[in-house]
């Protein structure tokens, strides 16, 4: 079944604050319990630029970066029974074992079996796939998403159905599904609930649409670019405010807005700051707060623990809380149906020469969400 | 019905930082919507404490402190349906109108109807009921039970059944209401669950009782003072462990020796670093800490982000979550079936007279509860 060395393309980042540059890489013959998968389209998502800053203090290089990316299987190591050559797949940096405590756990989706290996960028067996000019290359995220071949755990590929356009889809292995499944998992919110949305990128609109889909009554978008409320609303936004319109504390201005505060708020930027003011809008008594964006390393979040004994309730989300291999194909259905949105925060794609194109416009607001095309010329 | 002013003793805090001091006082009718009732027991916590040191940036001098208490209406002023002359009560500084916004959601217990009165310590109308020396007096926490009567609004009163000792059942008015309610309606614990409780004061031994009655297989006592731990084993502890007797961080060590820490961890300190320390003992994916404790004006509580985007969960408590009016009465109910054990946690009574020694016992740890007899000599 399993082919050899392949020698293909991908984005290799050789270290930290530079561009990526497109290199002939060898990916190696998946071992036991590993997929080959041919990656056919990649989202570029800030998780990626934040590791090649070097910001990340977990960073490793030279890598191959990317982990929003969807393909077909086109090889299978020994022991892989949950997909087959030519299924169609999304790659999902948190996998699902099914075995360990965390994935036994209703309450959470962070399957621990891989964790160590990921962290470390290697297989499972502590070893890696990829080489480049003779360099061994780490992996990233379990996915590596940024090559026209990548190697992952069989319990990172979640086989969808092939009718689902990759080009697409390949946004729910990362920013869509992690945006509606806060809404949906880790708060659960109610029909008739006020819901803040902080920070209206690619996870900020899907916690917009989730809230939507969740029968919220009011759901306010909060961004300093008001460029991206049109959107917004488009998705479900039903009041959009710009905390450079107002001189007070945007807390302060929110809880003035709604007479109390909203009922939910997730923070999908990343600053402790905002994180901080999305808890503080918060209604008295009820109001929870989850953190989805990933802050810088060594800052801390704080507040004063009044505003807990209050009542409000302070929580993160990491991929939604959505168990990968077990609800995605489910939430792959819904897009099918028209429920869940992605056409719509596909800004640009891109052929994989260009992907640096891809982070400048990431990073100046151009784009919601660009998508790599490897097939595009 | 009502009968005019009474002039009766009270344990009167004329500012701060200094000695209760017994005087008579002067005790108006109840007016309108309002009771007064002759209070028979009253706790001392730690909450009594932190007004009289000055700290609290909302303590009001002269006033009569006092929220842990229990006694019999002596008069009613119009309007009041909800106790008769001679009824036994508990006064709950939480109250329950049942019509506010709060009182009608079902998530949290916290009446918002009479909060700014009884904040300016003041009652409903805006005046106050009690003199002394020609002086006014001010309400606190809309109970002021350290006073042979006091008034209070009548949605601040409890009936409560006749044969339940109000020298014990005066203590459902704070302390073990406040640590069972926690672990009951703020936390939900499972049967199962593993639990962690710092701080091993009378809200402490009552989240441990809570805990023991909501089926926790494992329930952790921490605290520095290992004369608590006995107490605490008599009421649900399996491990009692001293945070001196390791040179790591408490959370390490508490990670360390579960296997990945709690499922629920209760702060009944009320000091920041311990409120971190509790959320960090958390398991990872679905551990959840709940703040119980006051923390001193102006501190902060804070952690990495990454500790709630892991799964940790961040909540508080006040008063246990209890719709004072609606759910204590059902409280102790179990307390006279011996389900809830308060006896166990009133280490001595005192006279009147002898108020400032039952402070000066709870300041020196040699008291769980101190509870003022006002008929004792």
């Amino acid at each position: 079944m399993t082919a050899g060395t392949i020698t293909c393309r991908a984005a290799v980042a050789w270290g930290p604050n530079s561009d990526l540059v497109i290199e002939e890489i060898q990916v190696q013959a998946p071992k036991a319990n590993e997929v080959r998968v041919k990656v056919l389209a990649t989202g570029v998502c800030h998780t990626d630029a934040y590791t090649l800053s070097g910001t990340d203090p977990e960073g490793l290089f030279p890598t191959v970066l990317g982990h929003e990316g969807a393909g077909v299987v086109e090889s299978i190591g020994e022991r892989v029974t949950n997909v087959s050559v030519g299924d169609h797949v999304i790659m999902a940096y948190v996998p699902e074992c099914g075995q360990c405590n965390f994935c036994k756990s209703p309450k959470t989706n962070l399957c621990q079996k891989i964790r160590t290996t990921q962290g470390a960028g290697v297989m499972p067996d502590g070893t890696g796939r990829f080489t480049c000019k003779g360099k061994d290359l780490y992996h990233y995220m379990g996915t590596s998403t940024f090559a026209e071949y990548t190697v992952v755990a069989d319990i990172s590929v979640v086989r969808i159905r092939e009718d689902a356009p990759l080009d697409k889809v390949c946004l729910m292995a990362c920013g869509v599904t992690t945006g509606i499944g806060a809404v949906r998992n880790n708060c659960k919110v109610e029909p008739g609930s006020t819901v803040a949305v902080f920070g209206l990128g690619g996870v900020g609109l899907s916690a917009i649409q989730g809230a939507k889909m969740a029968g919220a009554k009011a759901i306010y978008g909060i961004d300093t670019n008001p460029e991206k409320f049109a959107m917004a609303e488009t998705l479900g936004a039903t009041v959009c405010v710009n905390p450079k319109d107002h001189s007070k504390p945007i807390q302060q201005v929110l809880v003035e807005l709604t007479g109390g505060g909203f009922d939910y708020t997730f923070e999908c930027i990343g600053k402790v700051e905002t994180m901080r003011a999305a808890l503080e809008s918060c209604h008295k008594g009820w109001g929870e707060s989850c953190i989805i964006g990933v802050a810088g390393s060594g800052q801390e979040i704080s507040t004063r623990p009044f505003q807990l004994v209050t009542g409000r309730v302070w929580r993160g989300s990491a991929f939604g809380g959505v168990k990968s291999r077990s609800q995605l194909p489910g939430m792959i259905d819904e897009y099918m149906c028209g429920d869940i949105k992605i056409d719509e925060m596909i800004s640009k794609t891109y052929p994989l020469k260009d992907i640096n194109q891809a982070f400048e416009d990431m990073h100046s607001g151009k784009n919601i969400r660009g998508v790599v095309l490897f097939e595009a010329k």
